[in-house]
């Protein structure tokens, strides 16, 4: 590549926010010094206790530490934001504020950039800014980049992944044989799960990410309230070893394609527990590793995989950002628009029941599977489990979720069922490059 | 992403080549027509022959067809020149000429970018032309983009990879138990091998991609002449049987890495047929797919894999850079420097030897080794085997390459010894985000 000279008047950088993330960002910048890049403002509240850290001994002397949003928003010596907070207020009338005055803006703000990301981009647009969020989807794998300036030639129908540290690391947990309770244990004590790790086991953290993945690889807006998702929580230990009987492992898949072929312009989206094939690369992510795949009607499948979560591989992201910005740098777009949100898959499932074992159970549930036109693919029936207590595993051919839903909900009201049934999609593997 | 209104004035586009390649561009671009692109010029010779082909159904008939380049270097509505002829001479002489009259340049030649790139792109720096080349490195996987807009805050240190992919058809046949003429055959039939596949096979192809990326990733600028490579040739099926028992693939990999701390700057890089751990993701590739890992110094290794040839996936990459150009879309670029080149690595080694079975050559294999200071790891001979052709393998720990080197041909000369040993390096696994 050509080298160019260093920028005369370098770019002066504020951190918002001197967390894990924020503080790895600082010391990615301290290691390398790149020219034209200059640390002059931290933002965070408890100024003192932050700056005494040891994180803190690797900023500049120069750099201004404050509680004062106010030093940075007012400044006209700021040149770029980096904003490691999170959450949509008071953040989105702060970033909003700066790139209307002139301040580009580089954030790792998933739930901002999947809700509010569309309307930001706008403003940055017709006040001449830049608004990055590479950082926003799987840390510091570069899904977004490759995808706005490798694969914008293609027609991207489809999209899954993993993107969810905290989940795949229980879940990979749990298929090497520890419980959820054991392995949701694991994730906090490691620090990777919140003490309220609702959003990522739930499905919302993923959520977020699948919309902006959606925008920029299927050029759909989402509702990430429209997309439905589904918890990781029901999925035991006993859901492996089936899983694994059927040559497949479990992961919080987030998924969306382009509904072929309807009047109006369609996106099914779910973020949900799946069996997922161990041939497909979904299947090879294990611990916090994040993992995308997009798949082109020219390209093919490409998979993209990493470290998706972490100080230091967020902080890649969001340093290559701001180097782009401070290069001015920008990157290819092609319009985006609204859609549509469906959850409707045409898919196989599995099926989980605990069953008090009677004669005429699986004349029941394979009933109820005939009456809304599901066709069973596999019984499995492991040994080893007592009569009272007895799973039994269902796989369906390819079916729309709403047919199984509508079976699994007259299934979960007989009376040998002793808990909720367990519903996963099953993805399969389908990648072709047309040529 | 932000919606840019097409340009007003569009740009126009020549295709020089309508091969493969070329014809997937003419048909990417006529199956979604992207406001502010139009192609204009194709340029092959006999036309004639080409334009009565299939591919030319889908080329709008406003295009000119030529056979002489004239008609497009010398014209003054061509914007941006696509190249997909390949090799060095007249190539670089009619993009030097085009980057230097204002068009810009996307092109998939490897070996022109490997060799010539440098001085190109300062042709077009000096000329405010855009020269890009992400189809040059793994067809349709964007590692080039990722890497410029997605790594550059990081500062990879190593990177590894499957960059072509008919010698990856070729060995994973053979993991399947075929032989090598048989999948050398293979790949001939279905089209991936040339006619004369010694490019492929001796390392040549990968070598060029190899340095482009070492450009890209560890901002160094190599000799391809300096890189060494080794044949795959003469890795045999058994050597895939020993590779299993030791928990191995093998592969063709192309790696690079900065030595650790020399005076001047040095790049340890190499082509060759190699062991490969089957956890490591270099061993998930199949077939033609490709695959690259960079491991940065604070985000750890990111993987990048997907249809590394054929016509559409690297038409993909091909329009991918057209759009940017058209958009006047930058790339993020760190300064590259030359560096000098080691064929020189620390690692272990597979050595594997035919000889003619007789006491004491245990004995001498092993002192061989001892006397450089090679340490054996592992010792396997299979049985099942004639004793009058026994194939033989020792591991080693890891050593310098030239200290093998010197014990392999010591051992060569041995009476016993009916073929050339066989010296693969072994990867290692050594994924760490620093965290």
């Amino acid at each position: 590549m050509t080298t160019k000279p260093p920028a005369l008047q370098p770019k002066r950088v504020a951190i918002l926010g001197f967390g894990t993330v924020g503080s790895s960002v600082a010391r990615v910048l301290a290691a390398q010094s790149f020219p034209g890049i200059e640390l002059t403002h931290i933002f965070n509240r408890s100024v003192a206790r932050k700056r005494s850290s040891e994180a803190a001994s690797i900023v500049p002397t120069s750099t201004l530490w404050t509680e004062d949003i106010e030093d940075i928003l007012a400044s006209d010596i700021v040149d770029i934001l980096i904003e490691t907070i999170g959450g949509l207020h008071p953040i989105e009338a702060w970033l909003t504020r700066a790139l209307v005055s002139g301040k580009s803006v580089v954030t790792a703000n998933k739930q901002l950039i999947a809700y509010r990301g569309a309307a930001l981009a706008e403003v940055a647009q017709q006040h001449g800014t830049h608004l990055r969020f590479n950082a926003a989807v799987a840390g510091g794998v570069p899904v977004i980049p490759a995808t706005l300036q490798g694969l914008q030639g293609d027609r991207i129908t489809r999209l899954s992944g993993i993107v969810n540290g905290t989940c795949n690391f229980i879940l990979s947990h749990m298929e090497a044989g520890a419980s959820y309770a054991d392995s949701l244990a694991q994730a906090q004590a490691a620090g990777y799960a919140e003490a309220d790790p609702a959003a990522d086991i739930d499905g919302l953290d993923a959520r977020a990410k699948l919309c902006i993945l959606a925008r920029i690889a299927l050029h759909a807006e989402l509702d990430p309230d429209r997309v439905s998702t589904q918890s990781i929580a029901p999925v035991s230990v006993i859901d492996f070893q089936y899983a694994r009987e059927l040559g497949c492992t479990i992961r919080q898949v987030s998924r969306a394609q382009l509904a072929a072929g309807p009047a109006t312009p369609l996106v099914q989206a779910r973020v949900a527990p799946m069996l997922v094939p161990l041939a497909s690369p979904i299947a090879w992510s294990h611990g916090t590793q994040n993992m995308v795949v997009t798949s082109g009607e020219f390209g093919g499948d490409v998979v993209f995989s990493g470290h998706g979560a972490g100080g230091n591989p967020t902080a890649v992201a969001i340093v290559s950002d701001l180097l782009a910005v401070a290069q001015n740098s920008t990157a290819v777009t092609l319009p985006s628009q609204p859609m549509e949100v469906s959850g409707e898959f045409f898919a196989p499932h599995y099926l989980r029941f605990i069953v008090d074992d009677k004669p005429g159970i699986v004349s029941a549930i394979s009933g109820a599977l005939a009456r809304v036109g599901a066709n069973i693919d596999s019984l499995l029936q492991r040994p080893g489990h007592p009569k009272h207590r007895l799973p039994f595993v269902v796989t369906t051919e390819p079916c729309l979720t709403s047919t199984i839903t509508a079976a699994v909900s007259s299934i979960a009201s007989m009376d040998c069922m002793l808990e909720a049934p367990l519903d996963l999609q099953m993805l399969t593997i389908e990648d072709k490059a047309e040529d």
